[in-house]
């Protein structure tokens, strides 16, 4: 299952808005069979590429996978019949199909062809590593990751605003993997209108490893799950291959990297159609209030009800952002929206990146939290992990609840 | 040397204004004859409680020491003479006496007596151990370490002005483990004033090892040494004798601790005679430009020069701490002295207590930098350390120059 696993987070950056899924074909007499791993959306599922690779080898064979198999016509067919037909005996999976409609049915069509199921191994990592994906299944809504910027006293720009390169360029280059893995970057019209960033990802971090992106990536075996052949495929939305990191103990591989979807928030449908944020590239979402606005060429307008500020409605834009498949989001943006998006609990996770420096009380801040009087308003958080980038620290931490 | 860097590290919290100094003495066929350490000021030195511990079995020995041992009656007499007439064979030497008035020369003394002499032995830990009285010896003036706690966007107090309790219970114990290793606690009248603290040690945190306080404190040989000995003085400066931690794969010991000395910077002597800091034990020092001030009982008043916004000029006031023999002070204060200190290129370590929270951009910051409008104008740090102390991060940084 961890060589599941591994294999499922090859498509950790282009399967969106499909889960990350892993399958590995173990035959009677112990030895890897076959090995595959979902790729991209409307491509064949994980378990297609192992029992493929494995051929008659998977009759009697044990299959692991990393999610439970599909039992359903999508754009591929049922998976489950796919394992049944190839005569597999036994079946391992590390985590059901979060979708509530359809979760289990896979298993049991896999149990009513006399199929052993075991589930639950190495959920944890399942769950991790799909965290999206889950999200959208259960809460209708995005996992939302926010992304703040500051020096050691928490200030984002000089009493002046001046606020280019407080954090380093490994920091900038660790955002852009993120904004990678992510597969969606979110942010609002004032940051737009302000910077008018790209939000796309044109550098990665080659000495920072991530743990999400810790997985050793052996060489393949022969067959169809060759990342190398991946490369034969063109697509407006893939950009050229990009190295992974050198990894230690590790051989190299090649994986794929979609530039993610960019939303913008913007009540008053203010950005214009000349904004870097629309160039190019995977989708683009406007989220608005006014639904007379006349969207760019490539962008999709989401409209959605304003808040008694007269801004976007924060979970109506989230869920639309769910309806639109978007399973993960990085949210890269200014103090008011990071503060509303906060006090909404709108935050699955939150990281810090801290430059060594201070900027000083006069300076500006990292959240607005307005109405927050009182020292036990604070908003709780619990930290997660801390590591070095470069010269600057990453903090990761999630709201606590309540 | 390693042991005797152990041996210096148990007078730690008690040898000020001496340097904390260990010493080995081993025998010719390989076997730790005695060892020593400093204790207190005014008592015998390492090399002389670790030769007492050998008697004879000194003759022909190596001895580590970690200071170079001195040449001068001070209090004592020059422990140089105690080794040659012990009959050491060789001296091995950690570091050089600090004090440019008197380095080298008792190891010269040594040289002229035929011992074989070698310097330099774990140097850096030796200087780090020592960093206050080096400070003092070198530079006139205490190591400066400035403490501040915040909450995770670099707010101290909510916008309302409620302060209490942003970091942890954990946290506060690890401060007062740190006075007690400074030897000496600074703060503002403006601090005095709004909160009246006490600043003695009144915990230690017993399940959050220090770098600092890692050595292992293993069961003595017979001799002098002993720290149960201790004990058996009694100064109204030394607190009832306090455990040491538990410390992994280690034996327990008991450790001496003199309550810090208290500092208040106070321009124009508005501190109270009753504040809670002038309170009991150690010394006192109200160091203020207005020298008419009637300091109270047991306070010394250190009277400075005032600077141009009529405050304390806080190289005067450094370096009147430094004829005063204060090796090292670790600062607790509110914003503006905080940032007045960095400004003035005083801090020499920064300690960044981070609370798990966002207290919001409305709520007050960690140092007052007036004047910082520029990005290039931003203080430069370097991150040395970073650990978890119950639910907070502790962050080390280091002021960079320029």
């Amino acid at each position: 299952m961890a060589r599941a696993l591994q294999l499922a987070a090859l498509g950790r950056l282009s399967t969106f808005p499909n889960p990350r899924v892993g399958a590995v074909v173990v035959s009677p007499d112990g030895e890897i069979a076959g090995e595959g791993w979902h790729q991209r959306a409307g491509e064949a599922h994980a378990e297609v590429f192992a029992l493929r690779a494995a051929g008659e080898r998977a009759r009697g064979a044990d299959l692991y996978v990393t999610l439970e198999p599909c039992s359903h016509h999508g754009r591929t067919p049922p998976c489950a019949d796919a394992v049944i037909t190839a005569g597999v005996r036994r079946v391992i999976v590390a985590m059901r199909d979060p979708n509530p409609l359809v979760s289990g049915r896979g298993l049991d069509r896999l149990r009513a062809a006399g199929i052993v199921v075991e589930t639950g191994v190495m959920q944890a990592a399942a769950l991790n590593l799909n965290r999206g994906f889950v999200s959208r299944m259960e809460r209708g809504r995005p996992f939302v990751t926010l992304k703040l910027g500051a020096s050691l006293d928490g200030r984002t720009a000089t009493a002046s605003g001046e606020s280019q390169w407080i954090t380093s360029s490994e920091a900038r280059a660790d955002v852009h993997r993120l904004r990678a893995e992510a597969g969606a970057v979110l942010t609002s019209s004032e940051t737009v209108l302000a910077d008018d960033p790209q939000l796309t990802v044109r550098e990665f971090a080659s000495a920072v490893p991530l743990s999400r992106s810790r997985e050793r990536v052996a060489p393949q075996a022969p067959g169809e799950g060759q990342p190398e052949k991946l490369g034969a495929h063109s697509d407006s939305t893939l950009s050229p291959r990009l190295r992974r990191d050198p990894l230690p103990q590790a051989g190299e591989g090649t994986i794929f990297l979609r530039q993610p979807d960019r939303i913008v928030l913007d009540s008053s449908a203010r950005v214009p159609a000349n904004a870097k944020v629309w160039s190019s590239g995977a989708r683009r979402f406007w989220v608005s209030t006014r639904d007379s606005a006349t969207a760019p060429e490539g962008v999709e307008l989401l409209t959605v009800p304003a808040d008694t500020d007269g801004r976007v409605d924060l979970p109506a834009a989230f869920a639309a952002l769910g309806t639109a498949a978007v399973n993960e989001v990085l949210v890269e943006c200014g103090p008011r929206l990071a503060g509303a998006l906060l006090q909404a609990k709108l935050v699955d996770e939150l990281l810090v990146y801290l430059a060594p420096s201070l900027l000083g009380s006069e300076a500006r801040g990292l959240a607005a939290l307005p109405g927050l009087a009182r020292l036990d308003q604070r908003l709780r958080l619990r930290y997660t992990d801390v590591r070095q980038i470069g010269p600057d620290l990453k903090i990761t931490a999630v709201p606590e609840e309540g």
